[in-house]
């Protein structure tokens, strides 16, 4: 770094006399953004900008979401979806490409025929510019009473060239075409109040001043008014540049836009350099009015924006993002469960472990950042919630999100389900399924919201023995349910034969089951003495490395109509599974015989 | 939004008419950063500065990252993450805060007193500023050629009310008391160089004028010069603003700090608002030299800025990063031992999704840009390595960082391990435990490599059951080992009998083993016939829903000096551990009598 204070001097590349080799890796390949893209706006304003007020949400968890999943959502899950956002408080939500996809297509009919969408939430649906696509389209619409069309076509220089072979007229034409159609199609149904929306996908890959002639032309046909306004969405279909250069790129459409009054300025940036978070809200900055995403950053490769840590960023300054976060692990749960994938654990606000503080220091700091604001409230006789957070190292605090701090600044202790989960793996080797986690997080909640207070690490164990172990203190001890011996003979698929010496209430019955494996033969020996238990689901693992070591088995189970897992711990797997069966039917006896 | 062409009106926070609603969430607790801390830089010119170099880097993976972690690392993974950090090419390395950790004072002086460390490699130890914490941290790095000695203390507002409760002054005073006996005890390591760091902890919470007294007072006790420069290490402790603000405050720093020229100037953002990643660059561009990191972003909370996406965001733009990417699944591994915990799935460039298109229209663009480089290197008469990359939805070519782009456009088939484990999962309803979906990728890619071209999901399907499944097929059974019944007998801990009828070439022997179930039984037993076994890791799941439903068990055994998966699936789940075990004893024997 050359020493300098004047500020007009490059101060960008210095080493700092780093020891540094090069890589080797092929970099000629690479041309930097500003060799593709030409972006020049030295008046920015952006960065001397401060957000004030939330932008307006488009969630697109059902379009953009779905569609980079391994396993895309079923109607179930869809529907799952589309109720956590509208619960949440989105207002726009893109519920599909119903012309490309028959299930898509089903699903937007679902929503408006079973009158699912509320009075003041706007569908959006996702179309080409293709005409049997768009007439599509207003197919599956009709009948809504309002509806987002959102018509897009790739515009970047490379697509031009390597997917279309088509000049800037002609690609230009495509999205006046459509836009032609739509108004054209738009009479097929006159009962639903169209709003539009158009995209020039890949935006970022695209020369500003052809960018703008497409919008403007789209525009132009759109004829939109201060009251009945186009939105013009303008994505990082991949994020090319550092978030600044999309700042300026948006400053720059923001100001040589048409009929600006008229346009709902949109941002859709994506998260390729791992800075779509950071492009969204410089965006915003920059002009736009609107921004979508999907919860936790789902979408395809990196994902989109991700609209928690958007609305929670601007709480955490003050402003209200018009959005309900207050049950954020619940939000987490629904959206791992349409998603069928893990909200990862340093996920801002959301995941696992962003309020744990594992360090010393930081714990003591955040103590005493608790205990200062509790001894502020005291003296000025308010509760600690009217004061303003101020506790190190907790940006917000966790109970405003629905987590809980006792657990935070206690650490490898108990906390939501992900604390307790990680105490009983590391200190007992169990690696508990995640819907077990969150039932016994409900058990450790009952019992610390009953004696209050915090639960050690050494109180969880003893919870979770007496939860689902069985105890070797007699006075302790209880269930109706036990075994001895087990017996068991296979000579192959469908003819596990098992015999097992059954306890109920000490009283040792021998029973037997043919079943397909172990557990079957177990559950059919049971269902023998009319106890009725259905598997759901099992997992099992080695509780260390070496075949003496202990197995653990998990096995959820439907007993009569409600659900209990059970836990068995044995050298054996097949004693460890019928032990979790029984574990499963002690509890559920247990459950009931206190109701 | 207000229609409006003139670039000097606030344009944040129009609402464009969405009908949201007020969340109810507690906003009057928080106060914007700007009514905290005041960062006050118009004339700022990061914005229009572009990174041309790599910074000068550091990775502090063994102590900022390994604190932050549910089970730390031992010292066998802070070998294994030691060594990958230095042969990625890293020359400076946090290596610990030994003086506050039994642990990592033992693994530094390991580091120096086995040779660990190479020649151009400098380690980093972190350290308060207390008198014995000091000498003690001289006396962990007594014997290395060169060590960067990090001092810090936090200076936050809060910190300082809250936590110190002391005013500027005292505060200051801890700073230039700790760089006082830094300069002392350095007189205990006469032979290593010292190079020192200073970090005005909580940087983002100070007051810009005091962070900029504490770090020139400390500067001035260090003396250094423009041949041996200090570093001044300004960390994002908490990230409490948008990135631009972080920019405005680094180039704010970058003007006004003494002695300019004998100054590495130090990053250090965390990621609590999402834009870790942002931070890094636009305060690079604002006149840093150096950045602290760690790989996959690893660190307290939502983790310290991601290593290696700062570094390949500079390969993406054609500039060597000086740090070796070219097998990030590799790395990814090996931090994922380290750190015992996933790297998620749409971590940029190194996730298991991030080069995967879902979407078939991402798909037949990815394809028709491959087809274009290589018409256009065949014209050219060059390898497609040759040409600047452009293709759709890809920001870097897949290869260059170790994985395949044949999977890429193939999609939901083979590719990497994530590919085909999706595969395996959707398709078959087997969840692959993660070191055997690495055994299998090899298995798979032997087979493209000698067989060329593509594999669909039926191939792929067709390689997992020729390798893993016996064969009903006759013609392409193969494999000494097989079993007919098995017999168990359970009497409780300890003391489960089982008998198997072994199938040895065609041939069968009852075999009787007794051990802690049936595993540890079979093992034993087949230990009788001089067949070594030894069981590392296991898994078992069932495949849907419903008691009588398939389990498929998953079996890491050690047989002679050598590892192999076995995979049994059956309706019982002993017969399908067992199938496991006999699975994996077949796959030995065929590998050896191959070899």
């Amino acid at each position: 770094m050359p020493a300098t204070a004047d500020p007009s001097l490059p101060v960008v590349g210095s080493r700092g006399d780093a020891p540094q080799q090069p890589s080797g890796m092929p970099v000629h390949k690479y041309l930097p953004f500003h060799e593709q893209i030409q972006v020049d706006l030295p008046d920015r304003t952006w960065p001397s900008q401060r957000i004030t007020r939330a932008p307006r949400w488009c969630a697109v968890d059902l379009r953009d979401g779905n569609q980079a999943l391994i396993d895309p959502m079923n109607p179930e899950r869809k529907l799952r979806m589309f109720d956590l956002l509208v619960g949440m408080g989105y207002k726009e939500i893109e519920v599909g490409f119903p012309a490309a996809s028959q299930t898509d297509f089903d699903f937007v009919r679902t929503l408006i025929e079973d009158d699912r969408i509320p009075e003041d939430v706007t569908i959006q649906v996702l179309t080409q510019s293709r005409e049997h696509l768009i007439e599509r389209t207003y197919e599956a619409i009709a009948g809504a009473k309002r509806a987002v069309v959102h018509l897009y076509n790739s515009t970047s220089v490379v697509q031009r060239d390597v997917v279309f072979r088509a000049d800037e007229n002609a690609v230009l034409d495509i999205a006046v075409q459509g836009a032609l159609l739509c108004k054209k199609y738009e009479e097929t149904v006159p009962e639903t109040a169209i709003t539009y929306e158009y995209s020039p996908e890949s935006f970022t890959g695209t020369e500003l001043e052809y960018a703008l002639r497409v919008c403007n032309a789209v525009i132009e046909v759109f004829q939109p008014t201060p009251e009945d306004k186009v939105i013009i969405n303008l994505p990082a279909t991949v994020e090319m540049a550092s978030p600044n250069v999309y700042a300026d790129s948006i400053e720059w459409m923001h100001r040589h836009l048409d009929r600006r009054d008229c346009v709902v300025l949109s941002l859709h940036p994506h998260n390729d350099r791992g800075t779509g978070v950071a492009a969204a809200e410089l965006g915003y900055m920059a002009g736009a009015d609107r921004i979508e995403g999907c919860l936790f950053g789902n979408g395809e490769r990196t994902g989109n924006v991700d609209l928690v840590t958007l609305g929670l960023n601007l709480f955490s300054q003050g402003i209200d993002p018009q959005i309900d976060f207050s049950d954020l692990d619940e939000v987490r749960r629904t959206v791992e469960h349409c998603n069928q994938m893990p909200v990862p654990e340093r996920s801002p606000y959301g995941g696992d472990l962003v309020f744990t503080a594992f360090s010393g220091s930081h714990q003591d700091a955040i103590k005493k950042g608790l205990e200062r604001m509790d001894a502020d409230a005291a003296k000025a006789g308010v509760e600690r919630d009217e004061l303003v957070w101020r506790v190190p190292y907790l940006p917000i605090d966790p109970k405003d999100v629905g987590r809980s701090y006792e657990a935070v600044i206690r650490v490898n202790s108990q906390s939501g389900k992900g604390g307790m989960a990680y105490i009983l793996r590391t200190e007992h080797g169990l690696d508990l399924p995640r819907r077990l986690q969150i039932e016994f997080s409900g058990v450790v909640q009952h019992i610390t919201d009953s004696e209050g207070g915090e639960v050690s690490p050494a109180a969880l164990w003893d919870c979770f023995t007496d939860e689902y172990l069985p105890s070797t203190d007699e006075a302790r001890r209880w269930g109706r349910y036990g075994f001895r011996g087990v017996h068991q003979q296979s000579e192959g698929e469908g003819s596990d034969r098992i015999t097992v010496q059954l306890l109920v209430d000490g009283e040792e019955h021998e029973v037997t089951g043919i079943g397909n494996g172990p557990l079957d033969g177990f559950v059919k020996a049971l269902a023998e003495r009319q106890i009725d238990v259905r598997i759901l689901d099992y997992a099992e693992h080695a509780l260390a490395e070496g075949d003496d070591s202990l197995a653990a088995a998990y096995i959820e189970c439907e007993i009569g109509d409600r659900i209990f897992w059970g836990v068995g711990i044995d050298g054996s797997i097949t004693r460890a599974s019928l032990e979790a069966i029984i574990s499963a039917l002690n509890r559920e006896h247990r459950a009931r015989t206190a109701a």
